[in-house]
Formats: C-alpha cells, sequence, structure tokens
C-alpha cells in the first residue's frame, strides 16, 4: 500500500492537511541551507531518543476524544506525513502557510517559515489509557495487545501529583535546537487532531539536564549540579540495547526495537536549595557541585567510591541521591535519561515554579524506572528539596521503515 | 565613593552576596573564552534597550515589600555588582558557586558555571508604585522626583488584565542567546533580594518577535507573520535619540538617556487564528503572509501603500493593524519594539497559552504608547485573535558611568 493511499484514508478534519501532504514533497526555499541539522526521521529506532539531546523540548501529552478507530488511525497517518516533512525543515504540510489557496486556512501556521531544521525529533508514545479505560473497557480493540510493561505507574511515596499534569494517550517529544522549531511542530500536529484529540499538558524545556553522547558536555540542572554524568551514552551500544531498546522477545511483537517513556515533572524546591549550605548541597547529591566529581575524587567521570568513609562517615552519603541511584546499588539497572529544565514563571507564592522534567527511555519500566524510584521515593536526601508534581508513561514503538510505516502500524495492524 | 565603600552599605539579608562581591573580579575558567559574546554593561544607555534583540527573554517584576530607603538602595547596589559581573559571563559572586566556605549557602545557584555569557543584558526599570501608594503617599521620599511620563496607563478597550500578572515596583528585563544563562539572572538577583522584594510575576519568551537591528532578519510571531519590518533600528541614530531616550529637558534630570519602558503580555487566540483564511489573516494585518510585503507590495520593506484601492476596498484595510500602528496614521509617531514570542504550556480547556510578551521602550508612553495603543484597541482587525491580559509600565534610568554609578543612583541621589 502505498503512502498515497494511506493518506488517502484520512478522515473528516484532517482532510485539508492530508490533501496538502499529497500535493508534493518539494523543500521550502528556506529551508534548503541547512540540511546538516536535520535528523533522519525514518530508522530502526525513533529518533530523539538516543540522539545526542538537542537543547530544547515541547512535549505534548494527548487525550483522544473520537471512539472510532479509523478516524484515529488516518490522524496517526497524517501525523507522520508531517512529522516526517518538519523534521526535515519542510512546513507541515506543503506550501501550507501561504499556498493552499486565499480562500482556505493555510495547513501549516507560518512560524517556522525561515528556520533551518534545528535537528528537530518528533518522538510517539502510546499511553495505557488507550488501550483500555479506567474500568477496564478495551477501547480501539487495542487491548490484546497491551504490553504488561505499560503499566500506570505505583503511587511512590511522597508523590504530589496533578491528574491535569499526569497521564494521557498519546504523548508527542519535540526536541530541537530552537524552541520556536518544537513549537511550532507540536502545535501544527495538535491542531491537524482538532475534533480527534486534544492537548491533555504540555511543557516546555530548555538547557537539556543529560547528556545522551559522548560528543555532549555534562549540563547542569537548576540545583547547579552536573546532571547525567554516568548516564547511558548513545556510543555504548551494548548498555543501550541492554537497557533501551525492547527486545524481539520481550512482549508484544510490534514493541520490537521500541522503548518506553517515563516522564516525571519534579518542581524543585528552589528557594529552599539556596539556602542550603554547599556541604550539605553536596552530601545531598553525592557530587561536588563545581568538578561533578563524585565525593571523595577528583575528576567527574571517576567511578563512584561507595565503600570508602571519610571523617565524619561514609564518603558518599548513605542517603546520597548519586548513590541510591547508582547501578552499584539497583543490582545493575540503568536507565536512558533525557530530561529538560524547564522554569514555569512563579506560583503566585512568589517562589519559581522550576524543576526538571524527567524524561527516562527503559526496556521495560517495571524492572527499571520503578524499582529505582521506590528506592529514590523512599530514601533519597534529595526528596526534601524536590515534589514530584506529574507523572505518565508510554510505550514508543520501533522506527518507521518503507513508506508505508505511520506512527502505530504496528500497534494497528490487522 | 569607592564601589567597595557603596557595597559595604548593604544591608542585612544581602550581606552574603554583598561580601562575595567584594572578594574580586576575577574571571571564573569557565567564562574566558566567550567574551565576544559579551554586551558592554557601563554606557551611556543601559543595555538590552537598542541591543541587537537575543534569543531568549527572563523578565521579572518585583514588589518592593521594606519601608527602608537603605535598606532597598542597598539591595540596589548589590544587584549592580551582581548584574556586571553576570553580563560579563562571571558567576554572580566571585567564586559564588563552589568557594565561598562549605558551610554557608552558596552566593551563586551555580547552573550557568559553564555556559558563555551568551550576550545576557540585564535593565532595570522602576515602576509608579515605587514612587506613591495607590493612595498617593510617598514611598520613599521618591514621590517629587516621579516623571509625569510614569503614569499608570489607562485602561484600553478590550483589556482582560490579571492585576496579579501587571504592575510592579521594579522590573529587570533579562535577555540572553541561552535561556538558562537568562533564567539564572534573574533567579539570582531575585534570591539577593530575599526579604526586601519578591517576584510579582515573571514570564519567560524566545524567538523575539522585534528586530533591533539591520544586522537581523525580521523574526515570525506565533501568528506566523514577521513582526518588526518597520521596527526602530539600532543604526537609526535620529529615530532612536527621537524617539526612545528622554531627553536632557523633557522633564526629571535622572531620566535623561534613560527611556520607559511599556510590557503587555498579549495572548493570542491561536485556535480561532489557526482557524482562520489565508487571504483574511492577510486583510487583518495588511501585510503578505510569505514575504511580509505590504499588500499590493513585493518586497518587505516597501513603503505601505495606504491609498489604494484592490478590487474590493482599499489594498490594506482601514482597520489592518500595520495601518492604525504605522506612522502615517498616528501623527509620525513610532516606538521601538523588543518583544519576545512565549508559550505557557496550556491553558486548562486544551488551548495554547501562547502570544507574544509585547516589550516597548519609548521616550514618552503617553505621547507614542497611550495613543498609538488608543487607536489599536478601538479599531485593530487583530482583536478579534487577541487579548490584552498583563500590563505594566517602568521608569528605565541612563546607563552607569563610573564605579559609582549603580541601577537607580540618579534617582536615590541626595
Amino acid at each position: 500500500m502505498s503512502r498515497r493511499g494511506l493518506i488517502g484514508t484520512a478522515g473528516v478534519g484532517v482532510l485539508a492537511a492530508g490533501a496538502g501532504v499529497l500535493a508534493g514533497r518539494a523543500s521550502s526555499p528556506a529551508a534548503g541551507a541547512a540540511d546538516s541539522a536535520t535528523v533522519p526521521f525514518r530508522a530502526a529506532h525513533q529518533a530523539g531518543i538516543v540522539t545526542p539531546a538537542q537543547d530544547r523540548l515541547h512535549f505534548a501529552a494527548f487525550d483522544v476524544h473520537t471512539e472510532s478507530r479509523d478516524e484515529l488511525v488516518a490522524l496517526l497517518k497524517t501525523w507522520t506525513a508531517m512529522a516526517e516533512r518538519m523534521t526535515s525543515g519542510r512546513e507541515a504540510v506543503h506550501d501550507g502557510a501561504t499556498g493552499a489557496g486565499a480562500y482556505t486556512p493555510p495547513t501549516d501556521t507560518g512560524e517556522a517559515l525561515d528556520l533551518t531544521p534545528a535537528r528537530l525529533t518528533l518522538t510517539i508514545g502510546f499511553g495505557p489509557s488507550l488501550f483500555t479505560t479506567a474500568t477496564g473497557a478495551d477501547r480501539f480493540g487495542l487491548s490484546a495487545r497491551k504490553p504488561r510493561s505499560l503499566a500506570d505507574l505505583p503511587k511512590f511515596t511522597g508523590d504530589a501529583l496533578d491528574p491535569a499534569r499526569s497521564g494521557g494517550d498519546i504523548a508527542i517529544q519535540a526536541c530541537a535546537d530552537d524552541p520556536q522549531v518544537a513549537v511550532h511542530a507540536i502545535r501544527n500536529l495538535a491542531r491537524a487532531g482538532f475534533g480527534v484529540v486534544s492537548v491533555r499538558w504540555s511543557q516546555l524545556g530548555f538547557g537539556r539536564t543529560s547528556s545522551t553522547s559522548t560528543s555532549q558536555a555534562t549540563p547542569r540542572n537548576l540545583l547547579g549540579f552536573k546532571d547525567g554524568t554516568r548516564n547511558i551514552k548513545a556510543e555504548d551500544h551494548d548498555a543501550v540495547s541492554k537497557f533501551v531498546w525492547v527486545g524481539d522477545n520481550d512482549d508484544k511483537a510490534w514493541m520490537a526495537g521500541g522503548s518506553y517513556l517515563v516522564t516525571r515533572r519534579i518542581r524543585m524546591l528552589i528557594e529552599p536549595w539556596d539556602r542550603t549550605t554547599l556541604h550539605e548541597q553536596e552530601r545531598v547529591i553525592g557530587r561536588a557541585k563545581g568538578s561533578g566529581a563524585p565525593l571523595g575524587g577528583k575528576d567527574e567521570f571517576e567511578e563512584l567510591d561507595l565503600q570508602s568513609s571519610g571523617p565524619s562517615g561514609p564518603l558518599i552519603d548513605t542517603d546520597a541521591h548519586v548513590r541510591l541511584a547508582s547501578r552499584e546499588e539497583l543490582g545493575g539497572i540503568e536507565i536512558l535519561r533525557r530530561g529538560y529544565n524547564f522554569t514555569d514563571g512563579s506560583d503566585g507564592f512568589g517562589h519559581l515554579d522550576a524543576g526538571l522534567f524527567f524524561i527516562a527511555y527503559c526496556r521495560d519500566p517495571l524492572a527499571q524506572f520503578v524499582p529505582m524510584q521506590e528506592k529514590l521515593a523512599r530514601n533519597d536526601a534529595l526528596n526534601e528539596y524536590i515534589k514530584h508534581v506529574g507523572s505518565a508513561v508510554f510505550a514508543v514503538p520501533p522506527g518507521l521503515g518503507t513508506d508505508d510505516d505511520y506512527w502505530g502500524s504496528g500497534l494497528f495492524a490487522p
């Protein structure tokens, strides 16, 4: 089946976008110069996971309103075509901003017209609620395909989750080196979904807090500490295939080569933290603030010394964040972190609404994220300075191969 | 009086920061390489006004809680020293993140440690409420120095202002090419003000919507249109001195060489706009969406043709935004715009909370911004798609000369 054929099945409400896609794939003139900043859209795995982390994030979780499987599939096909165009620096729809005719609404909103691709990646995931309702009813004939690992996360100690900032049937993660490019992408996808889906919550982020490649320096989070020193790096193929990609025989076949995405909106209690001594901050984290070296060490990338004692107890405290999150204490567990700092203004009490939008990709959240977070939620010394206020989990299917593949084609295959 | 002496008068609550400033002015190692991306802090006018607009904004408005003039002046001196350091790419306080001693809170929060200056500018302004209370009472012995032009803005037709996002005694505009640098600056200034001031509201922005230099291409706002084509450019010295800088004999002497800052948080009703035809969008704005040319023209920088008619009325509609905002229709008035796009997630109804954080600098808001906005508020065709939800005005003093000058030294001079 050709892409043309697939797009041709697009339902009402997305036809305008679909029609535009059919019209052609020529680059807009403005995008021509920036090919070097393009991340390929089709590959064995979705982009935006082990892609060296871009500087900016716009993440959106959607509720699905339609009860029609066909309408949902049609939207996913339209989204795929739009996403492929936008990640290559083109308009969401060919000539969408100005060329579709003066007496129809433009099919691209236009604010990215003169911008480069900015390494835009768009990554889709499906939440547990897309498969079954809260009472367990099948929604789109998908319940038999729900992976065991795609379970709602348990309530962790200290969780202060806002339901309006949690969950979602579908997630799209847009990452780019230019925020306007990421915002444009989410906006145009949301727009094409009008009547079928709506945005449940969204989050902007900046200053990636975890490097995902050895080519990147470790950035700092809003606690002022380097974050992601021990993160899995894209170049470590063994760790990536062990901890990130779902194996061929792990679970449902449609998820082989995919991953699971966990998001946590972690508000940092900036003001109490800022009034804490350097010594206490370093004890809580378990690393030196300046160099990022583990306490007792000199170099950022030294192994953690979890055994030795200093003058007043263990070099790295028993409740230190790096100890509890370490593979040494977690029976070898690792996850790929890809979070972003956020600052959403102030909270009405004059406090900065700021923190870390935590994003992790893992092969099985039940075996990786959940035990890690249970340990952290109970004992992490950092808990005094953070609050988890949003949470979600999504199944992220593998990448798209041929032109026939679309976002969810494995899941929705007959 | 030396800077050392001035800082020495810093009040309680900011002493930690003040002390750090005294310790020295050596560059942090991380900042060494990025001098080329530094905007000078001391000059005849404050930076951040005609400085070619940076890509990111963090704007904060503060309420002053102290009743002590000395305490306020001490904070302004401390802020000045911190701002001068940060704009040159250094920590807010010398060795503040890691060097102040393990058993005191760090005097710099650390998240900008490894980043470049990123052309950071910090611009201060004073609101009407700093001078007199709502009932007209003098607050800090400043009422005789309140300029006539620093008046609360009138209520404009259609205003839907949220008081919590309006006004403020003091404003600090942080602009930088890296959002983490701008956020770090505001956070550390807010922190140094603990007990004396608190953040009333703040706003992050990206993708500057108005170029302020002929060296910059015209960026697009979230309506998808080029914004700022006819903006005053820094290189047009005649226009800048006529419309931006307060003259020597305009009003109070302490404002000579300064400017007035008007902010308007303009929410865009993105979804209705996106459902509008291209023809209607271009009629509303008065320009072509693709090229930015005025309707009837071909080139972005062509003069507006406000006289000619097309097949169905004036080429540029009588209510078109560009017509009503044009100097031709406003008796020659111009303002310097320096706004930013914003996207603050969604609004709880699934709609994008996005728009334009409008920033204008002008020599006299009563003679420039007010008549312009009165005209726009009454008749602008764009009003159907926007809503003004926040508003503020501030007197922005001239730049600092010698080391004795501090933010507000002219205003608070005996």
